[in-house]
């Protein structure tokens, strides 16, 4: 029988000091750096819940709000969502915090997807992720919708297969 | 009248080494780095539609095949495909070679969304995009479809309201 | 009355990769590398603390046991321990994750001095730092004894009149 | 017979962002990160043209007119002009854009010089390069000429054995 | 016999720039970077005196005073002060120069201890460090002492055995 | 008239580790970090001959011999050789040291131009430098030889009026 571990395993916490080389010309942090940031803690994260050598499959849709000046306190929050055979989905959320000004607000939300593979870099399965608080288990669940928008975007599943996507669209 | 400027404007090439730092244990590039490049070719290609300092409003879904190792040669091109008001989408698509081996395969494709901003952060208005070339029309066309997908995705747009959304889940 | 703030408001945890940059030729994290990066998790749980811009002002002691890989996580967790008017002494403890070996040890703990300044960098006032734990309160009641270490170290205070330093010498 | 390669095979296209830590105390570009760019560019275009690892052999003298602002956008042209036994001849354009101030200008141009080497680092002979437009032609015929000064200046050659230099102060 | 080297063969002199990556909000130079250049420049020293790949051991209290500020010229000497078995002590100090006003002054002193290792990582002896000039038999001679606090700080040592440090406080 | 200043004072010595982001696939030092390297240590020098912010205006003909391992020590020693009204000649060169195995060599020696400028950027003057050992009476007499060769190459000198360099070929 397949391993399981709890999710909350998995839970890492990052923090970062944005630097100058981090900021545009408006002396805000670069979306993409902020990517690179979120694809770390989220590949810390899928280690701790696979202990394997992990490679990024996907990034979901990421959106970006209010700018995030120079010398914020960046705290990026990762935790499994649910493990499929060999891949993992990540939840990440990322706090933006001006501390001399006492101001700290969400700056961005996003699910990564992790392989864990072997040494030759070959899938290898992993064990399964126990969601155990309200919250952890309403991730778990919809992380099957969110998997099959990425099969469907990725060309690799036929929208009218799509059932749980389907059901968005139709009886919301 | 709005001015007009044909998207072949906004056309970047980017070619980048992948170095140690860029890499995971098993001397791959990482995900976020890939990332990190994409969003700095579409910021020069939205920077150059629209003549303004730029900053990333959304990154769509983006998949990762193969690996690309150490020492790769990455080519990413960067180009808008349309211009909402003060909006741009951007579409780029990433390709890895190994030279020496005369290798090369196309690794990553994304949109990424940009507004343009005056120097106090507020958007600010950008010319209309013309595509002339039918892939260039394509693209443009899909644009209003990933756009409603981005909406319906951050919560802004409820699901039964894309309708250009719904036509791919009803009729294909 | 000057304001007081629970220590526990301070605590940073920060989450590092180990990249090949930050490497010897042992591949083996570079001393250095590691101050960096005790220094910066510090310096946050620090501006935590006062809401300020904070220098560092000194760094006790620290040593370096076990070698830590190329690829592993480093987790540092920093809390001030003790404020004075305007420094903060803040203790730092830094452990190495093997992830794909389940394999973790305490690498370093240190205590790193900061002081609160203004925007011209003049030292400015911090609140009182009050401990809870019993770990905390013995961590605030050590701090007297190594502020008097670190006079007499930076050649400001006589060993003669350093009395907490000398009743561990004479006493114990 | 050796094998023959348009020239046009290696050309290459690099963008890149000025970065704060690009930039001197003035905000402008520093020389020796531009001449890092270009290695890198013309690196890769000799790559392309020899199917090889290589290394830099020389760089001929490059002078620098106006400064480049920070959040400006390089864009850097490399073609292999011509090819020697193991050696190729690399000229690097380089361009510096402002883009929100829609102005741009040529500020640099070099020739650097590269041997294809081996797994041990053995060089290792590559295909002529066979110019084809009349500017091709004239950097390929340029290349014997710029050698032989390369030759003089390294003290690998006598003056008075340069003929196609003594030509140059002779003639013109 | 044990091998003999001057202290002198292990001088090093290291010059660096205060880059903007490398400072604060106030735009002065971060501690944990000073700290940073400080074990490069102490690492190449006790790697002259050993010929050995050498790993950092510990540092001693260091204390910051004025700030440096971006485009600083930051020199640090440093030089093994005495070997023990396979173990170096390395005294370090810095200086710091505003060249264009002509204003230089010493911003840190430290004293760092280095293990010399083998090709596996094991501590391997060393050759004897011989002080020539007074300051140099001062250095070597505090050695001990400093060596004791660290054994002491470490919890290896019980204070009441550090008979170097208890002449300290009980006689000075 | 014109202030005075022995070329001794505008020494530099740098000292750098190649770390792996500095390195190719055969992890030897890029040839392109070698000139930023080289850059920064030359501007250094002609800062402090000129006490003046200084703009790299040109870099004459750099070779490169042998392959610099990761995990050497690059030593670069840079001193002005000359001065002309607001431009100053910097002499460079730069030794690999592989400490474990006890070898060293020189890699490269290049001359570099600076120009100093005002805060807006404008060309200032600087004082005379004045030679003193034999070594520097003849780098300083080079020096006009070596500026002719500039001009010309930047196509602001005819070849014929290069009257220094005409000897050159003409009569050894």
């Amino acid at each position: 029988m397949r391993k399981q571990k709890p999710v909350k395993d998995s839970f890492v916490i990052m923090t970062e000091l944005v630097l100058p080389n981090d900021t545009n010309t408006l002396n805000n942090l670069m979306g993409g750096r902020m990517m690179h940031l979120m694809d770390i803690a989220a590949a810390i994260s899928a280690q701790r819940h696979s202990n394997r050598i992990v490679v990024t499959a996907s990034v979901d849709n990421v959106s970006f709000q209010a700018g995030i000046k120079l010398g914020s306190v960046i705290t990026l929050q990762a935790q499994v969502t649910r493990a499929f055979s060999s891949s993992m989905e990540v939840h990440i959320e990322a706090w933006s915090e001006d501390v001399p000004n006492g101001t700290k607000f969400k700056s961005n939300e996003a699910f990564f997807t992790f392989v864990a593979v072997d040494q030759s870099g070959r899938p290898i399965d992993v064990p399964e992720a126990v969601p155990e608080t309200e919250n952890e288990v309403n991730l778990y669940e919809g992380a099957l919708r969110r998997r099959q928008l990425r099969l469907v975007l990725a060309g690799r599943l036929h929208p009218r297969d799509a059932n749980e996507l389907k059901a968005l669209f139709e009886l919301e």
